[in-house]
């Protein structure tokens, strides 16, 4: 069965070393800044800790980096000249950052958002692949679905894209969630009462456009609510009053363009 | 048993006196400025069709008016003296508007998002009652629990709050939404990738604060990467850049602050 280091032990490489290694991966060697970390998820997935990236052993089929995206390039320096295929897992960083250092190299960006609070089935995850050889594409193809995941080729141009909007899909969609959560908690009301409504905002797009199911004050064109609301925001949190004012008009003009 | 009668029929009045008559209420008459429209909801419930607010019988236990909230008002004053009990069905409107016309009244206000284009069970739909009796009260405690659906007592204040938070946790989410199957469309990528990372993000904050699971590059304090995103669309959308930016400083500000 194949072969497959880690440079990184993150949520990342945590959720995709586990899953791999359930389905009959070897998972080789880690290495991690943190010791410590690459010792608790050597453990997890029976791997070797390794103390640099010169000592990982290039007799392996895959080398997945993970670690923060600025610290990428680090790295590519770290292992340039091996002759092991290698991809990293983040979905802004262009794939030619191996170009010219690393022989075989691609991209392997699961699009989820992975906490460690949380435990996550890689199931229904979608995997953004990249390679410049066609052969690697392959291999990286038959990881993906190893693990049950839906694969996606896509070049660097559209992975950026994705990435930028799963940042307003999920980062500021959760920041939606902090908001109510403060305003709930301002007025001592249980965040429970609204939790049938997230989960119905979520649910509707599965079948339909979002710009189809839109609802609120804004696509009403509902002015007297809008200022209401603006008004109790105006009082105690004035930055999101602006917030308001501008995510209404976005959807106003959204609806122009529809 | 009890019965009720309706002021509008657009998606709340359909859901209410649909689930309420499955369960045993009599759904008594209906007026909707539009007549085609009262007289498709009548049809459903078995019901009649009124052509004024004037025509509504008064022998009913409980009048449900759910109409635009700018409406509410108009429609108060077509029914002012009338003896049953009166409630409207929104968010953000006061119980007082119908002070001093109506003896008894109230608000019967579902948090959920009610589209046309969508089934909607009212099963755990949250309901938030008040009324000027603890007499009818009681009465709206009755119907609600009738329809399954969770009972919150609350003052208007507290109402006009959940309706605010409403309006981030649904409709901006939605519109959040909408960005990213924008962005994912000038790209030609299908928006169907993005979809169990939304589901995701919405069955994360079942367990956890929203502020405790915040994730992204705002989060982390990534300027590189939010550079690069705002770049990004201030090549074809640079309202959602504004708008990207501060939704970040945000991110960033309740982090400070948690």
């Amino acid at each position: 069965m194949k072969r497959i280091s880690f440079i990184g032990s993150g949520n990342v490489s945590t959720h995709l070393a586990i899953a791999l290694s359930k389905v009959g991966y070897t998972i080789h060697q880690i290495y991690s800044p943190t010791y410590k970390h690459a010792l608790s998820l050597a453990t997890k997935v029976g791997a070797q800790v390794v103390n640099s990236c010169e000592e990982l052993d290039e007799d392996i089929d895959i080398c997945i980096v993970s670690v923060p995206d600025h610290s990428i390039e680090n790295v590519v320096e770290l292992i340039q000249g091996k002759n092991f295929l290698c991809v990293h897992t983040s979905g802004s960083v262009s794939m030619d950052v191996f170009k010219n250092r690393i022989l075989k190299y691609g991209v392997f960006y699961p699009l989820q958002t992975f906490s460690k609070a949380r435990e996550m089935d890689l199931y229904n995850v979608p995997v953004c692949i990249e390679s410049n050889t066609s052969e690697d594409k392959l291999m990286l193809q038959e990881m993906a679905q190893a693990i049950h995941t839906k694969v996606y080729q896509l070049d660097s141009e559209q992975r950026k894209e994705i990435h930028l909007a799963a940042v307003f899909a999920c980062n500021f969609t959760n920041h939606m969630f902090s908001i109510a959560h403060r305003l709930l908690d301002s007025k001592d009301i249980p965040f429970e009462i609204i939790k049938p409504l997230i989960q119905e905002t979520a649910d509707k797009i599965r079948d339909h456009r979002p710009v189809d199911v839109q609802t609120g004050p804004a696509i009403r064109n509902d002015i007297q609510t809008i200022h209401k609301h603006m008004n109790i925001l105006n009082q105690n949190n004035p930055d999101l009053s602006l917030l308001y004012k501008l995510l209404s008009d976005s959807i106003i003009n959204f609806n122009k363009e529809k």
